[in-house]
């Protein structure tokens, strides 16, 4: 099997991410893309410090130099943060004709120009779709998906942090200085957390942006920027009075042939989807001409959410390097020419929740004929609603239970059905609740 | 400038719009990719029809094979839609080496293993976004971004007319015989809706979709499909009650070795994000082993967002046709080597709605005053709220605006804060309301 050769530079939190999903998928990614990745070298100036994935100490060096000049390797992955020696690195990988993968979004807004200019000279790809919205496709989309769309608009909450600042203020009904003690605490916002609730990273994943929808140099001095520090409960509370929730927002829009851009704490429509975006979330609301609206939702970072982003880039790249006769994605096992049928479970051994609505009549011990048959076949209740008193005639019984199996939920309602104080099938209805949460 | 040229099969609402999408975007596509997608011939057996877009009549011809056999042509465009003639001629194309574009989710759902084996056979691509999710990257997102990921869950609304019933019956509190019957005039449903309504539709999306998440065969009568045929109004002000929202989901999710997969009315929270998508929309909530949960939104119909996917997928291939030294986008203008700055409007520029809490004193002729300020600087008050009466001190006076300039009101609310009766700074929050709509 051929081998594509990845090196590491940074070997922080989401590179531990990335070393833990190469090992985990490595089989996985092997059948599906018909190659191997393999991790050659990890370069980190710290190698004493613990981690959560280990790896074989011959793989370790503290010299990037070491990944740039190493002729085997394809693609580096580059994951230090900040300006400098990440954009020497990069430039120097670059000039090496290496393909570089990297989630380093200030690099990006401040020195993207420089560095997309390299790439091109030297026929290199250049994948940051970690850099923004951690694991939500938001570049993909933009720049492949749309690519035959003016995006007119983006609305977008680009920094988890502010995010759940203003989810708990809102929730939680409590003082801005309050949760942001909380979150530090809980680890979802920094000791300096200035760069987060200043806006400052959010103006960095708006400025990469901005260049790929509109195809152009921006800086991120260049367009208004307002944090979310001045932000009152009693703000919040007027604005939900008011029909809005407030979100630090990211909004780009086309005004003729120009670009209106700006990040500020918002209010938006509370039954706006981008309203009901809580926690640490990221999500971009985007409106293409051709494709109309379009929102994606996911985790803005974090260790396994970035980790699946920056593969998702070196896959893409390595399929390339590898020719694949133009074929673009490991969309079935190459290798393998009769696709075996997928393993179904059959549908009476499903388990989920059920909702049941009977048409009873309304008279004493109905309800314990219809539970005890339920109980009987291992169907416990969770909730009833009866309502409704009449003399003649069928009153509706609602229960919805807790999960159940399909086999025995056709066999208790087979028995029901047989009862004469009830009338009318049985409506069932299943109901997803655990698995959405 | 290097062509690519591409053949359309089906020249019925979904060809009209990939037809119009190429002519209004073939300046910025030219632009973004450094070649042209020229259209040189249009099949389909009705040509006399009226359409939409206008196209020169040498390109239009009645015999599909005419495509076929165009040694000159590099991408096929299917958009026949239906099992025959289309299976047929999509196999003589990717015979004959052409990459093919499909929006055909009948096809590829019941025939998929051929088609996609003859495309291995013959190093072709096969392009498929636009089968499932309209204009949504659920496919690319499958695929590609999430690579490094098992899908341990998925739940999808993949058709609108079932979404736009249901939603109908929930907000209008209608039945359901009623409002097919509206939708049917308002063109949301088919004559013959039984295709929609009854998951049929739904099965096939969700039969592509298994496919590529699980990587194995699977036909739509293997897994359970139930309608909403069913669905009662009465069902779903009981569901309101308990919480929840019914929407006829696609479900699929990993067992141990096995994969559950089936379709019916489901109840879920009404608080989740796939109990927000009304009308005619469609969604996916999948939830990635390292990614953890995605949600996708958008149009998962109609003429131009089918069309923009169509496109998304032209591309794809096109760009890999043309080799472009690995190169995977149009980022930035592939010819130009410095970069133009983006066009910023600027700050004081913009327009929005806006929110401004004032402390006043309580006292006659306070508001006043300060609507009287805003007046003169073509700020219009939409909504006021005053509350609570202090013998001394300030309370806060809310007020909402109609779309103002941001120069006129940092003008006026400089005026205001000089007034003796304004205590503290203005609070101002700006409002997105009528773009996210």
């Amino acid at each position: 099997m051929k081998v594509i050769y990845l090196g590491l530079i940074g070997f922080g939190t989401i590179g531990s991410g990335v070393v833990k999903l190469l090992q985990e998928e490595k089989e996985n990614l092997a059948r599906k893309l018909g190659f191997e990745l393999r991790l050659k070298k990890i370069a980190d100036i710290d190698l004493g410090r613990p981690r959560p994935v280990s790896v074989p100490q011959d793989i370790l060096c503290q010299d990037a130099m070491m990944i740039v000049n190493d002729p085997e390797i394809d693609i580096v992955i580059e994951l230090m943060g900040g300006y400098e020696p990440a954009r020497s690195i990069v430039k120097a990988a670059l000039r090496n004709k290496k393909h570089v993968v990297t989630a380093n979004k200030a690099l990006l807004a401040e020195y993207g120009d420089e560095i997309w200019h390299i790439a091109n000279e030297e026929g290199c790809e250049l994948g940051f779709e970690a850099s923004v919205g951690g694991t939500i496709p938001i570049i993909k989309t933009v720049r492949e998906s749309l690519i035959a769309n003016d995006i007119s608009h983006l609305m977008a909450i680009m920094n988890g942090t502010t995010n759940y600042i203003l989810s708990q203020m809102t929730d939680e009904r409590k003082e801005f200085d309050q949760v942001l003690k909380e979150a530090q605490k809980l680890g979802f916002a920094e000791a300096d957390p200035s760069f987060d609730i200043d806006g400052k990273d959010t103006a960095h994943k708006l400025a990469i942006v901005l260049g790929l929808a509109y195809g152009g140099s921006v800086k991120t001095m260049d367009f208004y920027c307002e944090g979310i520090r001045e932000i009152s409960h009693q703000d919040i509370e007027f604005a939900l009075e008011l029909g809005y929730r407030i979100k630090l927002l990211a909004i780009a829009f086309k005004r003729g042939s120009r670009i209106e851009a700006r990040i500020h704490p918002t209010m938006i429509p509370s039954d706006h989807l981008l309203a009901s975006v809580n926690s640490n979330y990221n999500a971009f609301y985007l409106v293409g001409s051709a494709s109309g609206p379009i929102f994606l939702f996911g985790q803005g970072a974090g260790m396994m959410p970035t980790a699946s982003a920056v593969l998702g880039d070196v896959v893409d790249i390595a399929k390339k390097l590898k020719g694949e006769g133009g074929k673009r994605v490991g969309l079935r096992d190459p290798e393998v020419h009769v696709l075996r049928p997928l393993d179904l479970v059959p549908f009476d051994e499903i388990c989920t929740n059920y909702y049941f609505r009977f048409m009873a009549v309304d008279r004493a011990g109905v309800l314990s004929k219809i539970s005890g048959i339920l109980g009987n076949h291992n169907i416990s209740i969770a909730s009833v609603i009866q309502k409704g008193r009449k003399k003649d005639g069928a009153v509706p019984i609602v229960m919805v239970t807790h999960e159940a199996r399909e086999r025995d939920v056709q066999d208790a309602l087979e028995k029901i059905e047989q009862l004469d104080v009830v009338h009318e099938r049985v409506k069932v209805i299943r109901i997803e609740d655990e698995r959405l949460k």
